[in-house]
């Protein structure tokens, strides 16, 4: 039986993406192959790439300035690629640190040689908040950001405008909201949230961008080597971009786009924040109200042992995945594109009848 | 219909690991969930990465002063990885270069400012033979080779005594022959040839290579860091740590182990090399006699024009994948693991009608 998945990632996907992915497994599109053995030079794989590559695009409104290619690592891999071609050692770049994941790519920056610096953080107040007041590096090659946290519950409403190219890690949000891109130069996200299966790193770059970028850099470290091999320099992650590829035909074609994944996302995240604020105080939501996310849903019980008991008992039903991340505790609810309404009504149905027997 | 799948990577994978993925796609092991949709950090993905570990190391005949990673970015990135980690600025290292995956190996190890020299080279016949002479630099930190050319169909039999550690990239035969790892230091395997999807990378170290390691690389890409974090410092490529776990199970329980694996692989090279050698000339193998490759089966026709006459006839009958690499041409027979006598037999049998008709 099915469970409903609020997974911090790797997360949900979509029913229909399962099952067309089983159905092809021993013989894709007609190879008589499935489309892990195929070869990445065959005009198949590099049809499925060219497609995936398009419809991401077209989902997130590129235009032809941009790149998209596909890499690996996750976002940790991100973190050093991006000091790497875009600082290098001893250049500046400015960082907003907006929790774990910003801590990281700062750090990695800094193993890397590069000079980053803090342009504003929001770990005064335990990264509840999403900052709104920047002291820019006037030098700085780049402004770096993490669009959504993932383990505070927090994400940005409005980007801010930076004198640099500005660079953000999508990865906990991506696909999941209409997002006007004019500010950005870089996104990335790792696919392991709204899109695919742990493996794949989708980044969507502009090519002015990337002619910006250090040549001295490892062939799998660079963009431009990417961009130049249509993310095939070497073999690609085949099967994770065939599952990513699935599910931007499954938003497009099932959800309707993404306007109607943003309004799907917006009521499942209204429902759940409902259900807290309406609690009376029994479930307490972490992150400040305005920066609240509509990706993860933090919130904790009155009493700590509590959170342990409605870990248990919400998995005991078929909701798995509520606990907090593990560096901060709590509760958290991941409402990635694949997590259906129906799925937070039966949480919220949950959480009711767990206050009433606990309250 | 299933093919015959002689494709040189990403190659066939085992039909009961394919079935069993398609079965497993909406329920992993009863969680409800697909294997791609599970929390990394949930002890059902822990045991089974354990497990494909485990399995692993026992194929291989490792014991516990070797660790098991799992890594991405395929040996185009372990090609810096090396250097990095073992070299470094101005580092000397050995290469004995082979053919394409050697010699990018050693441009990527300058490239990261490691102070790389061939110790051997079969350039001067075009990379038809392995070299049996060897020039080590005495103050080189190791020295590495490409065990099996997968382009020239080339196959080391018996493995150099090297001065320094010796490293070597098995992708193209990994798990598909019993060695003798006492010499090695580090081997690794992309895995889209013989045990899992293109996005994993297999790599083996010796606790004490890692322990030599240099410390100022960025995390992603330092083998101390996959060792401390058990190959989770990030979200693992889940899915194909997965298909690859399934695939040493199919070895060891289906195949009867890595000695009977073995011992098939040598019955199908066999077949397809007396078949060669047999033709009168019509058929003519590519790598000199002594260093033929029991898994990339390198040949060509007559006549040019008969190589795109044979790709596309044995296409037709659902032999696939039998032309040569892109960079020789010519016609190749890949016969990893998944390929089955069978379909050995089959192409076998093309080629003598094939032969008849044209010869």
């Amino acid at each position: 039986m099915r469970v409903a998945n609020f997974n911090g990632g790797p997360g949900a996907l979509p029913l229909e993406v399962l099952e067309e992915a089983a159905r092809d497994m021993l013989d894709w599109r007609g190879s008589g192959m499935s489309v892990m053995e195929n070869s990445h030079r065959g005009k198949e794989v590099i049809a499925m790439m060219a497609e995936a590559e398009a419809d991401l695009k077209a989902l997130l409104g590129l235009d032809e300035e941009w790149a998209v290619i596909f890499c690996q690592g996750g976002a940790s891999l991100q973190f050093a690629m991006i000091a790497l071609n875009f600082a290098g050692p001893g250049g500046h770049c400015d960082y907003i640190n907006t929790g774990l994941w910003a801590t990281k790519a700062y750090k990695e920056a800094k193993i890397c040689g590069a000079k980053p610096r803090l342009a504003a953080s929001s770990e005064d107040d335990d990264f509840t908040y999403i900052p709104e007041v920047f002291d820019f590096d006037p030098e700085a090659k780049y402004v770096y950001l993490t669009a959504n946290n993932t383990v505070r519950g927090t994400q940005w409403s409005t980007f801010p405008k930076a004198p640099a190219p500005l660079i953000a890690d999508m990865s906990s949000e991506f696909l999941s909201r209409s997002i006007d891109l004019s500010r950005f130069a870089l996104i990335y996200a790792g696919a392991q949230k709204n899109v695919g299966p742990a493996g794949l790193t989708v980044v969507a770059l502009r090519r002015e961008m990337a002619d910006r970028a250090r040549l001295d850099v490892p062939n799998m470290l660079s963009y431009p080597v990417y961009i130049k091999h249509q993310s095939m320099y070497n073999t690609p992650p085949v099967w994770s971009v065939y599952v990513a590829g699935l599910t931007c035909k499954w938003i497009r074609n099932t959800i309707g786009g993404l306007k109607a994944m943003t309004e799907l996302n917006q009521a499942k995240a209204e429902t759940l924040y409902r259900a807290i604020d309406d609690s009376g105080g029994f479930y307490r939501g972490t992150a400040k109200s305005s920066s609240r996310s509509l990706m993860n849903v933090t919130f904790r019980l009155p009493r700590v042992e509590l959170n342990d008991k409605f870990k248990k008992e919400s998995a005991g039903t078929g909701l798995v995945g509520l606990g907090g991340h593990r560096s901060v505790g709590g509760l958290r609810a991941s409402l990635y594109n694949a997590v259906t309404l129906a799925d937070v009504q039966t949480l919220v149905e949950f959480m009711a009848e767990f206050k009433r027997k606990n309250g």
